[in-house]
């Protein structure tokens, strides 16, 4: 393997910060390193494997001699960037929602498609944070049982709407233990005509809403995930449906998940299957309290599946809980096992 | 209306409390009021309509010439005492689990299953918090449309467990923006041998867990739904299934909830029904971005549903948002409301 040049476009944001650090753990040889974020962080530095580096500002002429861009700076920047990326030669894994239902471009989990990356023409997308950790418990069984139906109802953390989200949550909890009103500026939606408190509250808004009354993020699991499981080709008859929430969790995604199979296998079965799965760590010991919690997976690369349970009245049919850092496998580490996976089939470098 | 004599059981907790304050902006006219609580409790006083009350240690003998007994003092309490009140002559209201299953104990929700107040024999009894939420939103679509599904996902606030999980919530949040660990002891179940934090996380787990897996709670949303829509007799089709999370909210239950009607109405239609529906405000409006949260449902009695969306692949199975005060609908508001409905009824008084 030999070393290639990186560059990080977004190196300043939680995601990017946690790009860098899983870059930094993994086998990948690096030559050279580019931080590239928008121009207000351009001179903040960065220390990766011994050296410090300064982070520039993006430019369409940022990425001459660069191998790999990863990418998570907003779509709008990937939009804008990652085509004069590609056109010089780089391969992007892109992290935002700009190319992840372009036909022409992969969108990849290491653990369900990666022959998928074979395909790629210069970008390749991450799946949304959401998308990813529900995939990683249910692939598995969808490849040994036939998945029919995904019923899920998300608790997300502040995280996943970035660093200013998750200050933004701790600070209206001190607001709020001090006794004085909570401010709010960001969450739900960045942007977006009102805000509210997410300390001490639950917001069923993630992304903007379209017309039909569904969030943004609800349709991005729904097609995203159908997308991932080739729902058009060997899976004509997976049905999804999304409810997306946010909670007042700095770190770590749950959702709540009722599926359908096309066989019943027991509540044995399905552990079995979930214990030989790559990026999987079952947690399902009732007896002894233990299930799948955002403090313990917080750090962690795997997915983390609980509470399996069959819905007695409806053979077939179960609901687990499942948790996973959404800043790693939802995102950084997704990105960098994309990169690792590229680099063990020969695909870059 | 002839006015009555009233003990509240368990008066000194979050639940108690919040029955004193419903009883007092009820139009009941009250004549004796007994505050009844644990020996500890004893000599607490509360003011009640400009009189102030203290409170006694409750014994068999609390309740000779009481009408009526409020009762939330935990289930072994409920089953300890409330024959002695009964055979008093007194109707007891019941807001624990001991009695909910009991085929001669009708279990009540006033919007939904008024009637079954007629044939009880001194004790009935208030669902669990997570129950009367949900059915409040789905009883008034089953009346009009026949219900033949739920799945739910419930965001249980701290509260449920009472007041010194709140104060838990809390003591941890500031531990947590300290900087310190977060110190456990009542969460997820007092008594249970291991504790969680709840503050910045997520806990699958709300009372004890059954040997199948499930939790007690998700039980009782399962059994307390189908007897109170009465599954056996005019519902046989209806079939149930739950996850219960505990969420770091001090006030209002969030649920996710997921059904299947046996005709296919428009959200239009749903929206109307729900409008017209009693206890229902419908906060649903993505366009302004109005939705269900608990810092708008926390004080006040009715349950608040939103973000109605139909699952566009399965007809006549929907998705919505239910959020409730789970001590005022889900507790103390629903046991007086049960008190003002005999009164009316002439049962009581």
């Amino acid at each position: 393997m030999s070393a290639i040049n990186v560059a990080i476009l977004g190196a300043t944001g939680a995601v990017g910060t946690r790009m860098i650090e899983q870059l930094e753990q993994s086998e990948i040889k690096i030559n050279q390193l580019k931080l590239l974020a928008s121009p207000r962080s351009a001179g903040k530095t960065k220390s990766f494997r011994g050296t410090t580096y300064t982070v520039e500002a993006a430019t369409p002429e940022s990425f001459v001699d660069i191998d790999l861009v990863l990418s998570s700076a907003g779509g709008a920047v990937s939009k804008k960037l990652l085509p004069f990326a590609v056109k010089a030669g780089a391969i992007c894994i892109d992290n935002t929602s700009a190319f992840r239902m372009d036909p022409k471009v992969p969108l990849v989990i290491p653990e369900v498609n990666p022959n998928d990356l074979d395909w790629h023409q210069g970008i390749i997308a991450n799946p949304n944070c959401s998308t990813i950790q529900m995939l990683v418990a249910l692939a598995p069984l969808d490849q040994k049982y036939g998945l029919r139906q995904i019923v899920v109802s998300t608790y997300q953390a502040a995280s996943g709407a970035g660093q200013s989200a998750w200050n933004e949550l701790l600070d209206q909890a001190q607001q709020h233990l001090n006794g004085n009103p909570e401010t709010a500026s960001i969450l739900p939606v960045s942007g977006a005509p009102k805000h509210y408190p997410l300390a001490f509250n639950l917001l069923p808004q993630i992304d903007v809403f379209e017309d039909d009354g569904y969030t943004h993020e609800e349709w991005k699991m729904i097609h995203e995930s159908k997308k991932i499981l080739r729902h058009d080709m060997d899976n004509p008859d997976l049905k999804v449906t999304a409810t997306c929430v946010r909670v007042p969790v700095p770190v770590g995604h749950g959702e709540s998940i009722y599926f359908k199979l096309n066989q019943n296998p027991t509540v044995t079965d399905l552990k079995k299957t979930l214990e030989a799965a790559a990026g999987v760590t079952l947690q399902d010991d009732p007896a002894n309290q233990l299930y799948p919690q955002p403090i313990t997976a917080e750090g962690q690369r795997d997915t983390f599946v609980g509470r399996i349970r069959p819905d007695y009245e409806n053979p077939g049919s179960y609901n687990f809980w499942v948790v996973s850092d959404n800043l790693l496998k939802g995102a950084a580490w997704n990105a960098v096992q994309i990169a690792e996976t590229l680099l063990q089939r020969n695909l870059l470098g």
